[in-house]
Parts: C-alpha cells; structure tokens; sequence
C-alpha cells in the first residue's frame, strides 16, 4: 500500500512538522502542511534546502522527481484527499486533541493519522475521535529527513491494522520504526534523554560545567559510541569475557553513589540565563544555519561510516537505497545511463573541489552500474565469479564543486570471453560539461583459482543485448591514449 | 616534556588498564603493566590486538616502532623508572588508597601519577600520600585506545603543575582531556551517563522495554547527534532560530511531567536475571571478539567521517595525525617514499579486496605528499597557486586485503614550469609484491585565473634537488602506455 502513497497531509509546520515535510517531499511524495504561521511557507523551504543538500550525499537513489508542496490554507485543505496525515503540534494535549477530532470528522476512517508527540500518551490524545483507532504515535527525532528512528505507540482504542499500516509508510521512506509496547510517559527515547537533560541542568545550575564542557563530556566519549551501539551492549562490552552479569556484579554497587541528583532542577529566571548564556558562548556567534549544515553533514559522514559495516543506522540507509535502486526504471537509449549522482561535502579538497579519487569513485561506481545490468551482481560475485578492473586511463577534463550533479554515459568500446572494455564519459548536469572520462579494462576471473576464466553465457548474453548498438557509435576520441600522449 | 616520555607505568591491567597499555605502546612508549591476574598477559595482547587493528586505519602515521610491553611482577617493578604512572583498579576507595601509598612511596616526587576512577573523589584517594600533590584523576572511557575523552580532575591537594603534565601526557598520546574544574562524585561524564542507565535499568524493570529496544532508541535517534555535538547544541538547534531561551521556554515545562523515574531502581536478582537474559538475547550467540572488532570498526570509521569535516572526535584524530606526521623523520633515498598506509576494513568492496577507486585514492595521497614535499602545501594552496591532476592511467597487478600494508614509491619522470609527470609504484610490504602503478600529469594552476601558470621559483627548486637523482633512473616499463596496449 505504501508505495501508492501519492499525498500526505500535515498538521504543524514547525522544525519538526517541515523535516515530515522535507523526509515525504523527497520519497517523490505530495505533502500539504497547515500551520498558521505566516512564515510558514519560507521555513518549509529552508528546511528543504538543508534536506535536499544531505540526500544528495547519502540517499543519491532518491527518486528524480520531488512531491509537489502546498501551502495550506486551513486544516480541511491538508487533510483533504491525503493518504496519510502526520500532526506535529505543540506539546499540548487539549490543543491536540481539537485539532485531531477536527481532521478526524474530515477524514474517510481508513486514513491513519500519526502524531509526533514526544511523550503524550495516545489513549488521551484519541479521546475526541469518531474514529480513535487510526490514532498511531509516530514520535521522529530531529532532524527529521535525516535521522531514522521512530517510535510506534498505539493508544487504548488504536487498531492493530493503524499500527502496521503507520510502520509500513514509515519503513517506505526510510525510517526505522521501534514498536513501544507499552504506553507510558515520554515512551522510550525521551524517558533516556530527559534523565540525563535533567542531571545536565543541574551540572549547570550547580556551577560544575559550563554547556560546552557538558557537551564535551558526551562527544568525545559515550556519544561516539552511542552513534551505532545502546547502552546495554556497550556496557555488556565493557563486562568482557563474563558479559553483561560481571558488568551488573561490578557496577551494581555504584546505583548506590550519589551520582546523579535523580530530581529535575527548578527552571528558574537565573538558571534560564546560565544555560542561554553559555549556549551563546558555545555557538561563539556562528549562526543557525551554519551549524545546522555542520550537523548534517556530520549525520551524513557518520552514516555513511556506519553503512561500510552494515550496521545500524548505516543498515537502515543502505537498506533504503536498495530499495529505491530496485524501484528504479529501466534505463533506454544508445548509450548506458547507469549512474548519476552529486558531489557531497567531503569529496572536496583543499583546492575546494571535487578531489581527484572521486572522479575514480564515480568511474568505478559507473562501472558497478554496468556489471549489476548484465547480471555481474553481488549473487554472481558469491558464486565465485567476477569482473576485475585491471587497467583505467582517466582525464580529469573540469572542476566539480560540492553540491554539483554528474551523470556518466557508457559505450562498450568492446568484450569476448574474458575481457571487457568501457568507455565512461562523466559530465555536470546543470551545463552539460564533460568533466572527466575514463576508460577500463576488466578481465572476468574465477576467484578461487584467482585466474582469467570466461564469463557466464547468461552475462555475455545480456552484455550482446545491451551493446547492441554500440559497434556503430564513433569511437571517443580519447580512447586508446596514453598519458600526456598529443590529441 | 612529554616527548621525553619513555616508560609508563600501569597499575591494573583489565580492560582500561589493558586500552591504557594499547595507547601508549601504539605512541611507542615503554608500558610495565602490574595487575594480579595470572592471565594478563593474554588479555592485555588480546586488547593490543584490536588496538592494532584500528590504529592502522585511524592512525597511519603512528609510530613504526611499538612501545616494549613488559608484564610486571610487582607494582614496585610497574613503577620503577616510570616518567609516568596511571592506576586502573576496581572502585574501591580503600583498595585504590592503599595501592597509590604503595606507589607513592616508590617514586620521586616529580612523577604525576593519574587515576583513571569513574567518580571517586581525589581528594579522599589521595589522603595516605606523602606526595598527594601528584595525583590527578584522568578517567578515560572505553576502548581506551579509540576514544578521545579523558576527563582531568584534581584533589583538595593536588597542584596545578600536576594537572597540566597530566593534560600534556594525554594530548600528547591522541586523547582530549576535559578539565572538571568542581570535584564531584561521578564528575561530569558519568553523571550524565548514570542517570540515564538508571533510566533504562528502570524500563527493563517495569517491562516496558528489552535492552535491544532501547539500544535502538538511542542508536536510530540520538545516539547519532551525539558523537559530534552535546545535549545542549542539539538543542539550541532544535530552537531553531530563537536558540536556547526559546527552547527552555518550549521544552521546559516538560520538566515537571513524569518523564523519568528520577530514582535507581533496586538492583534484585529478579532485574540482574532479566537484563542478562535481554542482552543474550540481544547478542544473539555473536561472541565477545567479534562484537568488539565491530565495535572498533564502527568508531574508525565515524570517527573518519568526523575528521572529513574537521568537527569533534573527527578533528583530535586529524589534529593528532598532523603532530605525528610532524615528527616523523625525512625520507631519504633514490626514489621519494612519501606514502604508506594499511587497507582498513571500508576499503574492501563485494569481491572482498580493496575497491579499485581506492587505489586512486592511495596514488592521490601519493602525489599529494610529493606536492608537500616540495612546499606545494596548503599554503601554497592558499595562495591561489596549486597542482592540478588532469591526467591519469592506472595499472591494478594485485589484489589487496584488509588490513594489509603498503608503500609507494614514486619517480619524477618530468617536469617543468607548469607540469609535472610521477609515476607511482604500490608494493604490498608483506612481500613487496607490485600491486599497482600509476602514472600522473600534473598541471600547475593559477585558481583565481582558472589557467595553467607557472610554478613558484622555490617550489621548482626544491622539484629539482627532490629529483636530482631521477634522470639517472631507468624508465619505468609501464610509462607512456595506453590502456589494452601490448607490452
């Protein structure tokens, strides 16, 4: 069902609301937003540009073609035809309970309606609702178009289906959903955070550390971990051989340390200024956006360390990807357009532009591309079997800059049995520009015997298919050169 | 002074005790290590092993030569001749008291001995030393060998000279030490750290939750924020354009809803059996080893991605690198070795050996490190002038596995005012096999005019004392070829 998701309707379009907003655009799905904000619409967009700018990097599968964005006018205009309604309001029940009941009576009842409450319960929130049981909390973390957890919380009254239904659209545009089975308070994530945003407090009011130094003590530690490993494991870790029983036998005894002050401090005027004060020290006058595009492209590098190992929030993206890859058409035409995608902030060197090992990553990418379209895939590759890159002659032709589009063309200069030479011209999408070309030779081995061995007919089936009309293509006029040799 | 560090000496040797000993023998320092369990010898090369591991990845240029590992049969043996010496024992304040007399006792009084305590008081620990002035809390955080964080406090009695050595010591080995300028029970870090495990113990407990689960509401969510930014600039973020004070304003009545528990729970047999039960589950039969090279090999690689945009962990890795690099002393010899390295495990593609756009990479790094070499540096980049790759062919001979070392070795074939032509020979160091060669033309740039200009007077001079032996080198075989062109 949830790849027929074609609109969505939001409620709220603050940080939260506009991530929903930026995460749905860019699964190629319509989003109406309702907020009275007057500068609602400008917002939207801001938070867009910074989602636009991380998927580049991380999610270069995305689909080509974004959701449409309206504005709406009124919470009829949001809800009205959407598959699917996400509420993103302020923390307050009486108001989220109004404005639920009101897109309720709007809405046929087999649309499920999310809220990104962060600690509400559900069974209170459903109370005015013709219909409580589509009431699903979806709870997202900021920034939303980024990070993959959500919390699934049912009410009382919420059906089973409204859950699974919630968990498969949230799934589809790459979030990983944690299913809480147990209504409470703040659910699981805000419970963790709250304890220690509280104890945080109190380190502040206390005078033992500033907000940067607080800040210091989880990122250069605990935090890195935290990045792809819980508490639980890390510490089952730490237990060594014995586990997680050595480590409770070993630390058990400090539950009874006055570690933490296990109350929440009084928000008072003056611990209000302590905290806004240091925070402007620790931002030392660099502003929103440029922290937020420091945030973001952190996310983005450590997600995608994380996805080279598979492993948690890198599971989730790589997961994604090939999802999106898989949905993917077919390409056409004379030449193979295989791969594309857009320079991210890392590729780039101290000359402030694309560095020279990338134009190989994307030569080499192109090349995958290839390989998986005659059938030359992962499952080829476990049988044994596999094509070797063995010679490259690359031109660096122009400069790339962050955030700049490349698509690369493919033209088999020629195959038999064993080898395999490809053509790749690589050029910038906003003007067309040839950027770099390369030319490969592969050879097709038996990784065991690890020597030269033809390739299956299926491949070479398929590699006759798709070249098919290559032989009368020009030869490129840098094919066959040598480095430095004269045009 | 710390330069001058040439033997430590260890006081306990389990876990932190072993990462100490893997950090400071990776910065090639003498380790004696003393700890009363017959098996420290292997599980101390267990912890170096892994140490090792990550370091080639992380730390290319550490140190050739490790540190001499001695196991000690006393702490009379573990201290003696030590510039420095860290104690690593239980949490027990008489044990840990008794233990530093001893040690006290045994030195000179200029040697600062750290502690490595998760939250006992230096002031109390420090109470039967003669020299109390030396002692200084450093509570570093597991793997020792990877994360950076090492918070520095000091006793009623400790000096000021003693804390600064102490930081010095530290910084100087990779970590980034926090000054924890109030003694407080559990110091910053773990204050933080604690309130939010009594939480999740408390989940665990009233059945909301397994320890997977909320390992994953950490490791999907906020567990990825925070391995480069704090608590308190998330939030700021999350204040959007009115930062902090509208943020407290926002978020702070949360404060009084029952969010946490606020107490610890008591840690019965019931809860012990329970939350072991949960984390065999959650291990799901994968062993101590193998979660532990996982472990490292997540925190390489964010900790890689961090140090692309210079932010956080990201940045003490890079910082370090640099220092190291700065020390290490000028190649010599015909051809200029500029560039070594050891495949980590992200350079690895499907067929299981080194992706081929990884070879660019090392070649890139290579010719980089000649531009250094001949005062091509940021500087110089700085000032608008630069080298630019515009031309490549690349020969890939032989496979590389993770974990592998190699050297490059480059040849100036030619050079003049604007261009510049290496070429590059990879060999495997286990057995110096040729794995890849890699011709380069370089052209010089003026980037504000975006056109080939000249070089520098003093980076062609330094061009030509580097490759005043080259004319007399043979051609390299594989020069001036095509790719697909017969020998």
């Amino acid at each position: 069902m949830t790849t027929d998701l074609k609109r969505v309707g939001l409620i709220g379009g603050g940080v939260i609301g506009a991530g929903w907003a930026a995460r749905f655009l860019l699964n190629g799905i319509d989003v109406a937003v309702y907020d009275p904000d007057p500068d609602l619409a400008r917002k939207v967009q801001a938070v867009l540009g910074n989602a636009r700018r991380a998927w580049t990097s991380l999610i270069p599968e995305k689909p080509k073609q974004e959701g449409r964005l309206i504005i709406a006018g009124s919470i009829a205009e949001a809800v009205t035809g959407a598959d699917f309604v996400q509420e993103s309001l302020p923390e307050r029940l009486d108001l989220k309970q109004c404005i639920l009941a009101e897109a309720d009576a709007l809405l046929p009842p087999e649309v499920v309606i999310g809220s990104s409450t962060s600690g509400l319960l559900p069974s209170e929130m459903q109370q005015g609702m013709r219909h409580p049981e589509r009431l699903v909390v979806g709870h997202p973390f900021n920034p939303v178009y980024l990070l993959p957890l959500v919390e699934v919380c049912g009410g009382a009254k919420t059906s089973d289906a409204a859950k699974a239904a919630a968990t498969e659209i949230y799934t589809a545009i790459g979030m990983r959903p944690l299913q809480v089975r147990k209504e409470i308070d703040g659910f699981i994530a805000d419970r963790l955070l709250e304890a220690l945003w509280r104890e945080a407090l109190w380190l502040v009011n206390d005078g033992v550390a500033s907000t940067e130094e607080i800040d210091d003590a989880i990122r250069y530690g605990a935090g890195l971990r935290w990045s792809f490993m819980g508490t639980f494991l890390i510490y089952r870790l730490a237990g060594g051989e014995d586990g997680m029983r050595h480590f409770l036998a070993q630390f058990g005894p400090a539950l009874k340390l006055p570690w933490t002050k296990l109350v929440a401090p009084e928000l008072t005027d003056e611990l209000v200024d302590k905290v806004s004060d240091f925070s402007d020290q620790q931002a030392a006058g660099v502003d929103l956006r440029t922290l937020e595009a420091l945030r973001d492209d952190c996310l983005v590098s450590v997600m995608q360390g994380l996805a080279s190992h598979d492993y948690g929030a890198g599971k989730v993206v790589s997961d994604f990807r090939a999802a999106l890859a898989a949905r993917a058409p077919e390409p056409a035409g004379e030449l193979l357009h295989l791969h594309q995608g857009t320079v991210p902030a890392e590729w780039i060197d101290y000359n402030g532009h694309m560095t020279e090992f990338r134009y190989a990553q994307v030569l080499s990418d192109a090349t995958d591309a290839v390989l998986a379209r005659i059938g030359a895939d992962a499952a080829y590759v476990a049988s044994g079997r596999s094509y070797y890159t063995v010679e490259t002659h690359t031109r660096l032709l122009a400069e790339m800059k962050e955030g700049e589009g490349f698509a690369v063309s493919t033209q088999v200069l020629s195959f038999d049995g064993k080898r395999l030479r490809l053509f790749h011209t690589v050029t910038r999408r906003s003007d067309g520009a040839e950027v770099a070309t390369g030319e490969q030779m592969l050879l097709h081995v038996d990784a065991a015997q690890a020597k030269a061995a033809p390739a299956d007919a299926a491949v070479l089936d398929k590699l006759g298919a798709v070249t098919a009309l290559h032989g009368d293509l020009p030869h490129p006029e840098a094919a066959g050169r040598a480095v430095g040799q004269k045009r």
